[in-house]
């Protein structure tokens, strides 16, 4: 028999303790030993929980870390830092550890993998929820450099476009349905600004790359700034809207990025409706395979984290925490955000007078940014928005187009960009 | 260092010689060692290989199986008994070994599990080409309660289909193209007869629920008998064909059948084009998720025979070869054919005279078979086809009612029966 203690015990925790006793029979099975949950940790003690009585809840963290009967430490209490000593003392003990903490993961992971050395430490509910998709990568893909990832790695988001996409709902008023829903929190901006996303790629580049790069690194964008124009251009041009983490080599180095992108309406990817999850990997062998599934959830959060346990129970220490046993000495390098080539679509408010589309076409012209497909929208009051998507074409680039056309005072609002992936 | 001798030198087997030489430094990585294929066993020495002179070849195993510096055996000649004779030999003298043949699976997987032991037997290619699907059943959902499997796993009947569903081009004619591009063989039986989605089905249905049944004891149909009237009515209700692999539990009792379907068009699996494969798994706990990817190919499928010899290379024995390390003890039975309750389309030929209708219509309700969409395509000569899909029902009740059309000459030919799978 396993022990587990569980520090943190809310809904995927309490997800956890249900699970191993519904589903006993067959995680015995497949694990080949019984795994008891022994000890929960939590901060309220008064607050009632729907678990085994059996189970010894404490306030105290020191209850679980101390006792040496517990072999496996799940940590669900959240946060960086608390959760940083939580986990780094329970491996310093010997103890095997299990956690769902994508925030812990995106700031600490290598240390955390140092530190664990040859205990094991596993994580797959930290990304994507109940896919396996760690598994994957780590072990399924693991003949293959990866070209490319790019994820639906945040279901709040990807629930609220689908509604924007398919109802039409402006931005505000899906927000406050998905709060009410419970999809969102009241300060909604880790969902909708893409930090959530964020940390989810870095975890995955690392295993993908050794990269190891902090969220301050990368470029994040939400998508605060999307309207219903932007969803019926689109639609027009044969893309959805969907807030992806994207992970993409170019030779040694490695753009990391979250962002809204139009993707073309027939990929896989862009099929992937409501909360769902999904992530597309393509290897430079296996070419592209894609795994789908609910993202969040206790049950399906759960359902990870007690893969990871069966795992450990199996195998002791399994794979190399990050997937890599030697560092990558290959030397994967972050690229600059400016070194972006893609397409882009863009919104530009401008008022309807003669000569203000062969400015704007002049600016991105300088710039060697040539456009696609344009579309001129009318506003109120003689004004217009001037929707066009462009062919490849460099970041920078359209940052300084874009700076020059709002100095230039020819948009009358800031521009917007929304990055095309195809 | 880690020595790899590789029975049956092919398309897949020098893929693998070529991504080991290839992505050495990634490989190395992540295994933390050097995998080096040192033997290759063929047919004829005489066929020119494009593999790096230094792997030594012969046209005798036993120069793979008595020379005791090889440590990992991949088993990638075909067939069944031959095969079951040298991978045995390999297990009996310790060496890990790594396979990508399906049909040995499909009928000796119990006898190898118990013949492995505690050495390393792996076989993740044999599913679903480069998609980690093993991976994903075996360790990634190890806390469920398999629901259900429904997957797209051979590649050259969706291949086929899409075609049909697509272009509208009828069987034969695609049949002829699928094997002019090298997707079907000259006998093209063992894909379009659904026999090679049946044995892929028998190893999924193994880990998922420890069920040992053999190509022969499941319901195996092919696509043969589809024609364009078929496609247009699933275009027409909202569905498309697919053929699929299906296990599907009730209670203690597992369906397990490959035949064509009607599925509808928004479910992710319905939307995958092609020759690409996925496989949904529902399971109790996390809900569906999804695995996409190339199921055939040399390059995807030595991806999967690459991730296990990294895997045995890290880990030696890792996972229980079918998932379980005890033998799992629900007693899953599997269910009779005639067991089946589901929804289903009929294709009818019939004579266009007064009252054919009423004698159809008569006959399907006193088997209790409801209809719920109905359409009638005038054929030449005062004939038509009744084409239409029912309530949920029972298979033997369809087959029985489909009998006495025949009996009774209400049909003109055969009358053909595709599952909806909703």
């Amino acid at each position: 028999m396993l022990k587990i203690g569980i520090v943190g015990v809310g809904t995927v925790g309490q997800s956890v303790c249900q699970i191993l006793e519904d589903n006993k029979d067959i995680i015995t099975a497949r694990a080949g030993v019984e795994l008891n949950v022994v000890s929960g940790i939590v901060n309220n003690l008064s607050k009632k929980r729907d678990i085994n009585p059996n189970i010894k809840i404490s306030n105290n963290v020191d209850d679980i870390l101390n006792d040496d009967s517990i072999d496996i430490v799940v940590e669900l209490m959240g946060g960086v830092e608390d959760a940083f000593e939580v986990v780094k003392k329970a491996l310093q003990k010997g103890k095997a550890v299990v956690t769902a903490n994508k925030a812990l993961l995106a700031y600490h992971r290598y240390e955390l993998q140092e530190i664990a050395g040859d205990t094991a430490f596993e994580f797959e509910a930290a990304v994507a929820g109940g896919i396996p998709i760690i598994t994957a990568l780590k072990d399924g893909l693991g003949a293959n450099h990866i070209k490319s990832i790019k994820g639906i790695m945040n279901g709040t988001t990807n629930y609220m476009l689908d509604k924007m996409i398919n109802e039409g709902v402006a931005y505000d008023v899906i927000l406050k349905e998905a709060q009410d829903l419970g999809y969102a929190e009241a300060d909604p901006t880790f969902d909708v600004g893409g930090f959530d996303a964020a940390h989810k790629l870095l975890i995955l580049a690392s295993i993908a790359y050794g990269i190891d790069a902090k969220p301050e690194d990368i470029l994040i964008e939400g998508i605060q700034n999307i309207t219903p124009a932007d969803v019926d251009f689109a639609a027009e041009f044969g893309y959805v809207l969907k807030l992806l983490g994207i992970a993409k080599t170019n030779g040694n180095s490695v753009e990391l990025r979250v962002h809204s992108v139009l993707v073309p309406q027939n990929q896989m990817i862009a099929k992937v409706d409501g909360v769902m999850n999904a992530v597309s990997v393509v290897g430079d062998k296996v070419g592209e395979t894609l795994y789908y599934g609910a993202g969040a959830g206790g049950d399906a959060t759960a359902s990870a984290v007690i893969a990871n346990i069966i795992d450990i129970a199996r195998k002791g220490k399994g794979s190399p925490m990050l997937g890599f046993k030697k560092p990558l000495e290959s030397g994967m390098k972050l690229a600059s955000i400016n070194d972006i080539n893609t397409k882009y679509y863009l919104r530009l408010e401008v008022n309807d007078i003669a000569g203000v589309l062969a400015k704007v076409a002049t600016i991105l012209g300088n710039k060697n940014i040539s456009i696609k497909n344009m579309v001129q929208k009318p506003l109120d009051d003689n004004k217009s928005n001037l929707l066009l998507s462009t062919h490849t074409c460099n970041e920078k680039d359209i940052k300084d187009a874009m700076d020059s056309l709002e100095k230039d005072n020819i948009v009358l609002s800031k521009p917007v960009m929304i990055r095309i992936e195809e």
